[in-house]
């Protein structure tokens, strides 16, 4: 092995085990593609940031795995939700996260979400102008106010993928600095608007502290303005809190990231004399590492590269294809072998991209091996498809030693059930 | 108008009409996103390429679009099917596609794949050795012969992106080419295996004949080879045709390609001897232009760019995300005013990389106008995802001036369908 293997997954007898579960064994009963999540991980690291951020509410970012049974998990253990969506209200709620901890986050809400907002009593961050005007005129015709954020675009750079840079100027996210204080101000005189908060996200995978010691500057500077005609709640500075894919890289711990937020927090707060909550939104840190994703092995090619063919491919996880992302690979089967070879591993979609891990130092692998990609619970299932006509994976929960299934195999039903044909084609 | 419509879209009264159907009623009347698809363009489209290549049988690639309802005319239209999984298979199969008129071409075949074309009957293109062996196992077991042809990489390039090109020597798909001999003569004395045809695909969007022309003398280079102990009945050059996305792009037509292929073609088959049928593959070219992708617009907001925010984001058609990909816009609903700004045009995804298309000049778009993205038929809904637990959208066919649901929008239920959550966490 080229690399530690976290603390929650283990070699024994030469098989990689997540919570005490053989993978081999969850890869022949259940079938591959599976992703395998482990619940004590879940908890641990949901419990290690909140510690980190003792007082500060989390709220879960659900785009990065909306699984009801994560964010069920999750809601036991106190959390919040950031949902982007009417669709992750509605997964949020389901799995017990309460109204009240939920803040809708989209960038371009339709009409129908905003009405469902304002039936459910969630928060919502608004984006836009528009929005505003639109949330004003529903929420008067429901009757209602609403707790309302802004999403301000502090124009950062978080050092990221640059699809994933939310916070820089150009970005098609949040209102514009120079206009936030005139949203304000116009907001609280709105009819069904109770603006309480301020908002934003910098980007995603972010492995430094500095762009949240800029962003909470950058943040405060608004909020003292804004603080001058509305009593602001709580501040939302996102999530983004990046974890480490390659072994071999340093990644702040949770820690490292609350001493150099909230002192800087706590210290700009008293200049201005007000005392809002400060609000997070973690999502890749909560979830990434609990989860495995094993691809069964179809063939072993020596071409240009020696390329290991599974049935995983960017319809399963789309992260290296879209992002270049690198996921760690085991051979669950020969976890304690010497590498002997390099690897890439490609799935079985139809593009030359449709490459899981290039050129990876492994043991021999030979058809029928069980591969695992690890750190797949973040931005794994929830971005999945159905591309080629593959019916999407099964995910499990390990606790207690016990794998239990939280989401069938879909089956070719899942590829027609929607579809109509007109009689005369028949 | 910044280009010429394309003959089945028209302007009426300032709306933009596919097959004489507004496009404004239909957003209405269906909801948005929306996918429309033309029934008449798809059977021109497939006449026209199948009157080029008179005599070439078509199999269409049904990785480019595999809705039941396109999948169903185009086997009224006597149209293969190229199907790269054991659910493409099954789709084209209940769409009236007859089994010897199909190829299994994927990379990377589990073993339950292959036992399932084994028991459909279709032929598989196979792509490499591990394959043969299992094929050759499985065929045996189910006392069948199995007539394959094997995938081969004619290391070309294909001028297109990167992610498409896949003929490329370093590329994943095939049996190199100086193992394609010894392959051949391997698997004709294989038991279940009968050797029949060969096979390659260079990539996709290809604009040029050039390369085609480049296949077709590799391919019948090793064609002169293998016929020396195997007859041949078939050569497949796969498809990868190119559409004119932007409208000032020269795109190759039908009769260009066949011009360039078919003479060639022939001479080289007399040379050696053989007449062998040609295969073609075409996806995108029969179904890209039949189909506009209809979106709502939520929202205008002048930041960086000025933005509109619609309701169809990379979950719904993910190319230009993935592909950087230009998908011509039109504002349906003021289809005949001139353009007045610039505009980028983004999703309600929560990534930066989540735009549509950017820079474009636009008449004067407000809230609540319709938005359409043209040539969205091909890798579009059979790509899309429930990303941010968003449903996935609907599909209407157009015909005789009418339209018909051919998929049912999604609902919450579909998010939430195949979960479970042990008991002891409710
Ligand atoms: C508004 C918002 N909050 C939080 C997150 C979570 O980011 P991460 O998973 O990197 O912590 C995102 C990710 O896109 C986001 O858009
Ligand atoms: C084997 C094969 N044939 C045909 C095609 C169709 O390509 P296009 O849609 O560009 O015609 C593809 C696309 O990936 C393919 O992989």
């Amino acid at each position: 092995m080229n690399y530690e293997i976290p603390g929650h997954l283990e070699v024994k007898k030469g098989h990689l085990h997540i919570g005490g579960v053989d993978t081999v064994q969850l890869a022949q009963q259940y079938g591959t593609p599976l992703y395998v999540t482990n619940e004590d991980r879940l908890r641990d690291n949901y419990r290690r940031f909140a510690k980190a951020f003792k007082g500060v509410p989390l709220f879960f970012a659900a785009k990065s795995n909306n699984s009801l049974v994560v964010q069920r998990i999750l809601a036991q253990e106190g959390a919040g939700a950031d949902a982007f969506s009417d669709g992750e209200i509605y997964l949020a709620r389901l799995a017990g996260i309460p109204a009240q901890k939920i803040l809708f986050t989209g960038n371009s809400k339709t009409d129908a979400e905003l009405a469902y907002a304002v039936e459910a009593g969630v928060m919502v961050s608004i984006d836009s102008h528009d929005e505003l005007i639109s949330l004003s005129h529903i929420a008067k015709a429901h009757g209602k106010t609403m707790n309302v954020a802004f999403r301000v675009n502090p124009e950062i750079s978080g050092d990221t993928h640059p699809k994933l840079a939310t916070g820089l100027k150009i970005s098609k996210f949040g209102i514009p600095r120079q206009e936030i204080v005139d949203t304000y101000k116009e907001a609280s005189k709105l009819p069904g608007i109770n603006p309480v908060g301020i908002h934003c996200h910098i980007g995603s995978q972010i492995l430094e502290v500095s762009p949240y010691v800029e962003t909470v500057n950058r943040m405060m500077d608004l909020v003292a303005q804004i603080s001058k005609f509305v009593d602001l709640e709580f501040v939302d500075i996102g999530g983004g809190f990046g974890i480490p894919y390659q072994k071999d890289v340093k990644a702040p711990t949770p820690q490292d990231y609350a001493k150099a937020i909230l002192p800087l927090y706590r210290k700009r707060c008293k200049e201005i004399g007000i005392s809002p909550e400060l609000h997070i939104e973690p999502g890749r840190y909560i979830v990434a590492d609990t989860t495995v994703l094993l691809t069964h092995v179809n063939t072993v090619k020596k071409a240009y590269s020696t390329f290991i063919g599974v049935d995983a491919g960017f319809n399963t996880l789309i992260r290296p294809a879209m992002y270049d992302s690198y996921h760690e690979v085991v051979v669950a089967n020969k976890a304690d072998k010497k590498s002997a070879s390099t690897y890439t591993v490609a799935g079985p979609i139809c593009e030359s991209g449709d490459i899981l891990a290039r050129d990876r130092k492994l043991p021999q692998v030979k058809k029928d091996d069980i591969i695992a990609l690890l750190d797949a619970g973040a931005y794994g299932f929830c971005m999945s498809s159905q591309y080629l006509a593959r019916p999407r994976s099964a995910e499990v929960l390990i606790h207690d030693g016990q794998a239990e299934l939280i989401r069938k195999r879909e089956t070719y039903d899942d590829l027609i059930q929607n579809q109509l044909i007109p009689g005369r084609l028949l």
